[in-house]
């Protein structure tokens, strides 16, 4: 793609703008309104302000890129590119003060997710992938992302929420986390920039957005990992994803998510 | 206490030796062992190197003091003073490459911890509380430690596992997860910092060490808050402990933890 280096300029500019936005917001003492009646979904303005920030970097650099973002929803555009936002990923980490939320950029060229950044502002962890990249940039240097490979029995299992989703969800889960040797929660996007960094070997999660999983497969791909849906098939829309360091761990993951033997 | 000062002073040495002996470990390939046969007590060559950095500093400055150390145990004194030392709390999150670990200090007189410390070495925040500190010190500057109040409907609440302890243990964290706005898992010794930084309001675990308590406990103390065992007793023998930012939010959630309602 001849125009990759400005794609990677411009998700950089991006997500400097995000931080600047977001962390103003981070630690204080801001309520959280709720999306839904039901249940609790915190947005903060935080989330908003990060988006906008955002698509003022877009509308700037690269105005005929389409967007679709978590706060703002669908912007059209002319290009064929997709910018896939989703400004805190994490939103309820955000609210506890842990560091575990993230920004999340994704590019879609309509068919493939071909680049994504995972970005942490407090920690100022920032993960990418795609394009001819694979690397966490951090304030002290830049560090290449690689899975690792390990067996099932010594695989580390991380996810969000104990209860993954639907009952059915949690017990398919559940079944892989049974065969594991470490399971662990409340990791957010931040799950995927530690599996891209070899640190842990699966991350599966239910109920997911396209925007909470386009960045995170860009930088798990670029880093050797796999990310499909709990059938095998594509993850770019979101719902059942699992992220596996390998394909033998990918393969025995699935396997007892549908019910089978590892 | 006529040398505060001196306390203070050694256990910053402390901590600022143990990151030199953690970090470089960290992220990296090491394997864990297993402590005990059964089950997975990862301990790490960090862990050990870390703890020998903070009796060498004690050694220098303080020989008189007692330590208690997760790693090599006892160390008998004579001035009456006890270093409690886990050089890393959260080995399972260090091994995920995740930064809810911590290196933890308290000193106890023999009746209460008077002073403590929660070192995050890798994002370098030292949450520090007692003998007239109660503050967090960053890369960024300093921030002062003091819980907020909410009710126990607002309140969010932190432990490490979903499954807590036993089985009753679980029933029982369950009876007060289930009346507060928000619970997250995960989060290891850094909960309690977060607690102290007016991030959170609830800490609730079960089977601790006296050496997992004592540093957060000083810390969460000195922010306003309060820590006891599920009694309402002292806390600093580990077990299940409670960290509440109030005596009504403590008051709710003892009384849901043994049986009876909010």
């Amino acid at each position: 793609m001849q125009d990759a280096q400005d794609i990677i300029n411009a998700a950089h500019q991006m997500a400097d703008a995000a931080r600047a936005a977001i962390l103003p917001f981070f630690r204080t003492g801001l309520a959280a309104d709720n999306k839904w009646q039901t249940g609790f979904d915190p947005v903060t303005e935080a989330d908003r302000a990060a988006e906008r920030a955002m698509r003022e970097v877009l509308a700037r650099l690269r105005p005929d890129d389409a967007i679709l973002g978590e706060e703002y929803g669908k912007t059209e555009g002319s290009s064929g590119l997709t910018w896939i936002l989703d400004p805190i990923d994490g939103t309820r980490a955000f609210l506890c003060g842990a560091a575990s939320w993230g920004v999340l950029i994704g590019v879609s060229d309509g068919q493939d997710i071909i680049y994504g950044l995972i970005d942490q502002p407090y920690t100022r962890e920032r993960f990418e992938g795609g394009l001819g990249r694979a690397r966490l940039v951090t304030d002290s240097g830049e560090y290449p992302l690689a899975v690792r490979k390990v067996d099932l029995a010594q695989a580390t299992l991380l996810t969000t929420y104990p209860e993954v989703g639907t009952p059915a969800e949690a017990e398919a889960f559940r079944r892989v986390s049974g065969q594991v040797r470490l399971t662990r929660y409340g990791l957010d996007c931040y799950a995927y920039g530690l599996l891209a960094l070899g640190q842990v070997d699966l991350v599966i999660e239910a109920g997911l957005q396209s925007y909470d999983i386009a960045g995170p497969l860009a930088v798990v791909q670029a880093a050797g990992g796999i990310v499909t849906n709990w059938q095998g098939g594509p993850a770019h829309q979101g719902g059942q994803v699992i992220a596996a360091a390998s394909a033998e761990l990918h393969r025995a993951a699935l396997a007892l998510l549908n019910g089978g033997a590892a």
